[in-house]
């Protein structure tokens, strides 16, 4: 048992999911939720994600590790209220999308040795809520712990690091400018170009459509708040990346145009290698 | 059952599957295989989708229905080289992604009277050979029969139709302009768009991927030969879809650039009611 009791703040999909882990794999004894929504406290504690909502105030002070997950565009402010209630020794981490919008979003405002360790477990769903979480949904998975100011500290990193691999993760140690970076191609861009296909196909065609159609818009059913708040709070990498990749596709437009067959087969193996290279 | 005896021409996965399946629900009693290679033919053998391979001669000979499911750029030529050799009575179809490629290579080539019903069924996956067929890959799909000229017939149709249909997929009527137009953006788009991903990915930043870019870029493991031979035999409808989807996505830049959220909230909202009119 790595902690007696850790606070779970925004227990929707992700965050039912790590209190589902945290007590299926013994990484604590209870798991105390806290959300703004009193109907999502009680889904989460029917589906046995949390064993008891609480309110942020009490739920912190209690807690020997606080685990953000809400929305990308709220764990700043949370962080912030939350820091006023911890007692010491408490940990701080989250599982935000995105590093950067947070990290600035708490700079000057949180005192310099606050136990903040960032942190971002690449796992999810198109689907919301705890009802859909799953106690097994970070196995497997990498989880990026960041290296930031905040969580310079060893022992921490390491007890944060620790949490998440409990719950099944494998910890990558990255900064958040990399992390940001990184992301905006891995997972940022695959949501706006799947959103785009699926939005650039009319309803009546659907019947017509095959298992490539459903794989590669799958995540397009995801929530657009939570992906809108991503764009944004990732915004300046993301156009990076769309301008990229918009290239590439280009320059696929003009072989095709062209009847450059051997260009295409080219074009077309460059991604088969990538994609054989991370398996079925 | 439906047939005494079939030809497929062609035995990689689709042409493999055709055979799984008609054995297994009863379409044929005998599968006779044509093939290129001795070694698919081989494969297709020790996994039970053909009985026997041929020689096209005669296996067009001995077939009440002949099923081309080479690449599209084939399936012309065979045709014509099978038309050599049917009996009186003996039909003709074809598993296509591409059709109007198809009915130009045989148009005033082929008598005018060829019992040819040309069809796609909108199944497939990205791996390749007889020995990745399924039985059930096309149960539940939609199989697209083509109402053009060499199929005006309609006891030919009806017969070419059912055959697919006793694959367990269900037969949805069209012209092959509109198969063309439509399937650009149901799957040529979404497989352009997948490769694209992941040719704008560094392959050093696969371990920072999660299920999402996972889905979004399966079908970019497909064979790059056989696509390149889908898109130049559709180019133009591939191209007018292209120029759609780009459209849309530099809509989406824009908003992401000037921090419209509203706006990109509104746009991934598009996309999602398309997905999830799809379902699961």
């Amino acid at each position: 048992m790595l902690f007696d009791q850790i606070t779970i703040v925004g227990v929707g999909l992700i965050g039912g999911s790590v209190g589902l882990a945290a007590k299926a794999r013994g990484a604590a004894r209870r798991v105390v939720g806290v959300d703004r929504d009193p109907a999502v406290i009680a889904k989460a504690v029917a589906v046995g994600a949390i064993d008891a909502g609480a309110e942020l105030t009490d739920a912190v002070a209690a807690a020997g590790l606080v685990v953000v997950c809400t929305p990308v565009d709220r764990i700043a402010d949370v962080l912030l209220a939350a820091a006023q209630h911890a007692k010491p020794g408490t940990l701080f981490t989250d599982a935000g999308s995105t590093k950067r919008n947070v990290l600035a979003g708490v700079a000057k405002k949180l005192p310099d040795r606050f136990p903040y360790v960032p942190a971002h477990p690449l796992a999810g769903s198109e689907k919301a809520g705890p009802e859909h979480g799953r106690a097994d949904l970070f196995e497997g998975r990498a989880t990026v712990v960041l290296v930031e100011k905040f969580s310079a500290d060893w022992d921490r990193t390491v007890a944060v690091g620790r949490f998440w691999e409990a719950l099944g993760s494998r910890v990558v140690l990255m900064n958040a400018d990399e992390h940001d970076k990184v992301l905006a191609v891995t997972s940022h861009l695959p949501h706006a170009v799947a959103s785009a296909v699926a939005g650039s196909t009319p309803k009546e065609w659907l019947n017509l459509t095959a298992g490539g159609f459903r794989d590669v818009t799958r995540i397009a059913a995801g929530d657009p708040q939570l992906w809108a708040a991503i764009f944004e709070a990732n915004r300046d990498a993301t156009l990076a990346a769309l301008d990229y990749f918009a290239a590439r596709l280009s320059a696929f437009r003009t072989m095709l145009e062209a009847g450059d067959r051997a260009g295409l087969v080219q074009w077309l193996t460059e991604g088969k290698q990538v994609r054989d290279a991370l398996g079925t």
